[in-house]
């Protein structure tokens, strides 16, 4: 396989946008059209206009017509896209998500996409904290972790992801759905609550002059699109909740450490300064 | 008053140095010298060669030569050096202090510097997350604010902070120093905190292929020199604590909100996003 065929695109967000311009950007004969829709008439043309789409769709049900589907609505969205579409997609039609909760989508997916038609849960992790299609950098995809989560073991699917992913130039890293809901709760999921809150504290300042460079990075992740946040932590709330304990119960030790003294203290936080340098340069 | 004539600054991390560099490179007859020590030797170096002092000091206590002191280590070290020098101080001497609790170093010079001499708590807000004096940058002085903890009303601490603050390029903001700690309880010492135990619980990431963009914004605070923060936040014990409560209560708010459904949470998440917009612009 060396060619997606015509892929429709359905959310021209930032994601759906820098797919589409990555893949419309991408050397030989990979794509022979990019399609695009969004409910967002406005996000639509700004896709257009961000060359991430070849032309639009009048409705995402005009997206049967394509060979690849990539779903990068919001995930709530993307499941009642998948019940919409899936169970009419014929044979050799391949049907992919961006969002980023997957044991939802996955299991919309077993249950509406017909045997013989694919279908594969994909999270990009990737974007930058603005939203929307102005904000899509397709840069961004260059050397990303692509997540990607078996529906069925079948070769048309595992292929088509394979060459999509190489397209955008990332990199696949295989998990399982459930797998992937625990981990990215705790990397990203987690955080962009905490970002949030921490925001909603800050309007406990009196005055902006205490806004310090550590606050701005504090709550950058709170400038995400809340509806795209709202949608993948509703869908993977027990794991988001368990989370959430588990860092109480982090805070908590290191309160205990800091009670006990500066001498207690300093040594948690080494340890965790080292692990931040770890993520930092990767 | 126009000079502030001979300046000492004990503690040459991040801080220290890029104070000494601003001062150096401060247009006018502003300073006569600055002359620098820390109790890390090779940090004493990094700051002469950073341009960051015109001459090293032998120990402490020979920054009772000079007319200005200030304090720029932890905050524990700032509280015994206060104690230390404090006494020793003769009238027309001032003390300074950059630490980020302010409550217990204003107390400590409440307690031991005679009056006539004088002295003030104070905090610039600025600062990259690595530590050290190799990461300071006097730019970031340009426009910061610095919080000034009155300890005494007297014109002459008041005239030299005024002069300081100004020749850094920074812009006065006078508070209590228990409401300052209030504040940067919620403002800072709490995210940096936060962002440690985000970077523990990342530890259970079997892969650094799943360290997102997301993620290493969450934990660049924890890159921070880990005696600063823990001196800071054992400093400040009770107001840390009770940001954590707060912190709690608002993250299960929003988990409260994501058990109604989307249409619940994403109102409060587009709240904390028009808030963060407003303190990443500031």
């Amino acid at each position: 396989m060396t060619s997606l065929g015509r892929v429709a695109i359905l959310g021209t967000g930032q994601i759906g946008t820098m797919v589409g311009m990555a893949l419309r950007a991408a050397p030989g004969p990979g794509v022979d059209e990019v399609a695009a829709w969004d409910r967002d008439s406005a996000a639509m043309d700004a896709c257009l206009r961000r060359a991430g789409a070849d032309r639009l769709l009048g409705g995402p049900e005009e997206a049967l017509e394509s060979d690849l589907i990539i779903l990068a609505t919001p995930v709530a969205q993307i499941v009642g896209l998948t019940r919409e579409l899936g169970p009419r997609l014929r044979a050799s039609q391949v049907l992919i998500d961006t969002g980023s909760s997957k044991l939802e989508v996955v299991r919309a997916m077993q249950q509406c996409v017909p045997e013989g038609a694919g279908a594969v849960g994909g999270h990009p992790l990737c974007g930058g904290s603005e939203p929307g299609p102005w904000s899509a950098d397709p840069a961004l995809l260059k050397g990303a972790t692509f997540v990607l989560c078996r529906v069925r073991d079948d070769p048309l699917s595992r292929g088509t992801a394979g060459l999509l992913v190489g397209m955008l130039g990332s990199t696949v890293l295989e998990l399982d759905a459930s797998e992937h809901d625990r981990l990215v709760a705790r990397s990203s999921h987690l955080p962009h609550l905490v970002a949030a809150a921490v925001a909603e504290m800050s309007c406990a300042l009196p005055t902006s002059a205490l806004f310090s460079s550590g606050l701005r990075g504090a709550v950058r992740l709170a400038r995400s699109d809340p509806a795209m946040v709202a949608s993948f932590v509703c869908a993977n709330l027990e794991e988001v909740r368990a989370a959430t304990r588990e860092l109480g119960l982090q805070l908590e030790r290191l309160l205990a450490a800091a009670a006990s003294g500066e001498e207690y203290l300093a040594p948690e936080l080494e340890a965790a300064r080292l692990r931040a340098l770890e993520v930092g340069v990767s």
